[in-house]
């Protein structure tokens, strides 16, 4: 990956913005200036952060990781943290010649943030922590050709183990048993892991944007979601079909054709230069005049690359202008309180009049 | 599991503590009292939330998680965030009669503070914000009877795993395919997941504690670290064992004798009573003694339950005094860097005047 460019662009952003060194900790951010693949198993347990500015970069990490940091950052001085990161933060700071420290206001603690500054304060360092908000999400949202060579491979590997399972489907099978079917098939077919905790809800588990799998056995005809990602060098894909094994009855045929229809119309606007909110829009429209608006409770779709949501939302909040580059999901849905739920969601790339979709464009229904 | 039980004891800690209101974001923490069983993703993907004091309990989640919040939390009033938490808890602030709100320092980040903050000075609402930290932590520390044998269950179940697993083992077998069978096999069982992802570390890999499994190849007679865990009806196991293909050589069999010693000493003298940093410095000072002290850098344990590291930490810093009724790690370990590890870990459960060790004691050596 082209660390390189990401480091220069992110030096670009810290002379726009007022502070002369950037810490980041939150572990995709890492990842992507430095390569540093650990991530964090809760907030309070950081694997590491960085500290960059127009002279350094430091990945500051302790000596569990040490090794990895070495072979994986080689372009960042590795700073063993022995103690407690905030006591040894100042220390460095002060090596770097920080004066006004950037922090991602979204990832640190309310207590971190007191504790370093009673340190600071203690120590009368005339440093100023300044927050910011979505500096490296923004880079992150546009992708370079390799970063979409990563996401195509990791969308087709997606693509490819749910068509092995939806063939593979019968009444009688417990939602459970696809999740870890789906687990399975990603660790042969070579996957660092899932990309999140497999969604397979069946007939009323459906309305549940986000069912976890129980066990349920699917029924012949009832909606069945199947929302899958699996996390490949890194990079996350994410697709969902819902599937029927037999035939619909007509009021899920008839929110079927619905959710189907909003989504092509908003695939067919997606390209570069357009309103993020107005893909969003278009679907909406389509399910409000079919009369299922109010059910259809979540944004159209979100950015994927090292995670599964990230940057740009499609949604009718704080609009940006797409651009080509972004990778983004369609996933419109109709969620029938009780009943089920339907929901269709392709990851496509934004090209300069138009986009490619990722995910391949199987086990659709013309109904 | 007793949750009228445990809001009774927080109610209590409430009178003791400058607010009159808790909330909660923390996942374990909200589901220690509550029975909401859902994860967050992310810190800022947060899938709910509790609000409590003398005369009300509130979890607030959104839509998608509603139905599982009424099953699985019966004693909480549900309460859907339909747009975004900060924006609408100053309303539910003021039905519930909050004047001061503690809130977890440790899982708030500055930004939602911040956010909250100006919310409650933009409606003038005469509301203070206090700090807590650890309040649920201590309450969790201690667990009930039904706790203790949920944790039993867990670690019965990961110990019958880590016997199938290592009769099984056999020089050139992947670390990767060792961690992937550990996974099957937690899945056969019922295991709700892997309480943390399984640490197969063989030879030189064995000297970064916190590995992640790798394409190495097992190989004879060198240290082969297996550090596990499952989590059960949400109850986490954490168990280590160190084992050679063959023989050790003079090096590491040394090496394994003087942790399985610092091991003993510490199991020998934890009991209810004696302060947390007693059994860190018995098993320090054995290592020590034997000239290792530097390659035993992290601290000797950690409590267990609904998370894999919880309260009471068996280390240095700030000590505690056991009780009985906690459960806890005792793993000390020598890192030899870019040769290997050894690392011994037991979960125990703190009695009266002794301890009960929960993993099953099987594969230690007698060198």
């Amino acid at each position: 990956m082209n660390y390189h460019g990401r480091l220069s662009k992110l030096r670009q952003k810290l002379r726009d913005n007022p502070f002369d060194t950037i810490w980041i900790l939150q572990p995709e951010n890492r990842r992507y200036f430095s390569g540093f693949k650990a991530e964090d198993t809760q907030i309070n347990e950081s694997s590491g952060s960085l500290l960059i500015n127009e002279n350094h970069c430091l990945l500051l990490t302790d000596s569990r990781y040490s090794s990895e940091a070495e072979i994986e950052a080689p372009d960042f001085e590795i700073e063993i943290i022995t103690h407690d990161l905030i006591d040894e933060l100042p220390d460095l700071l002060k090596r770097i010649g920080t004066h006004k420290l950037g922090f991602e206001e979204e990832y640190i603690t309310w207590a971190s943030y007191q504790r370093l500054t009673n340190k600071l304060s203690d120590l009368a360092l005339p440093l100023e922590l300044i927050p910011f908000h979505s500096i490296p999400e923004k880079l992150r949202a546009l992708k370079d050709e390799m970063e979409i060579k990563a996401i195509e491979k990791s969308a087709d590997m997606i693509s490819a183990i749910l068509d092995e399972v939806i063939i593979k489907l019968k009444p009688g099978i417990r939602e459970k048993d696809v999740a870890w079917q789906i687990e399975n098939l990603a660790h042969e077919a070579g996957a660092d892991s899932l990309a999140f905790p497999s969604i397979i809800a069946s007939g009323p588990n459906g309305a549940l944007p986000h069912a976890v799998p129980t066990e349920r056995v699917l029924k012949a005809n009832e909606p069945i979601i199947l929302d899958v990602g699996v996390k490949l060098n890194g990079y996350c894909s994410d697709m969902t079909r819902t599937i029927f094994l037999g035939e619909p009855d007509q009021h899920f045929k008839l929110i079927y054709k619905i959710v189907r229809k909003a989504q092509l119309a908003a695939l067919n606007i997606i390209c570069s230069g357009i309103k993020s909110d107005q893909p969003d829009t278009v679907a909406r429209e389509i399910i409000k005049e079919a009369g299922f608006g109010k059910y259809f409770g979540h944004a159209l779709g979100h950015g994927v690359g090292l995670a599964t949501h990230e940057s740009p939302r499609l949604g009718p909040r704080k609009p940006i202008t797409l651009k080509k580059g972004m990778i983004v999901t369609v996933e419109p849905g109709i969620y029938i309180p009780g009943k089920g739920g339907v929901r269709l969601e392709e990851m496509v790339l934004i090209e300069q009049s138009s986009s490619k979709i990722l995910t391949k464009a199987n086990h659709f229904y013309e109904l």
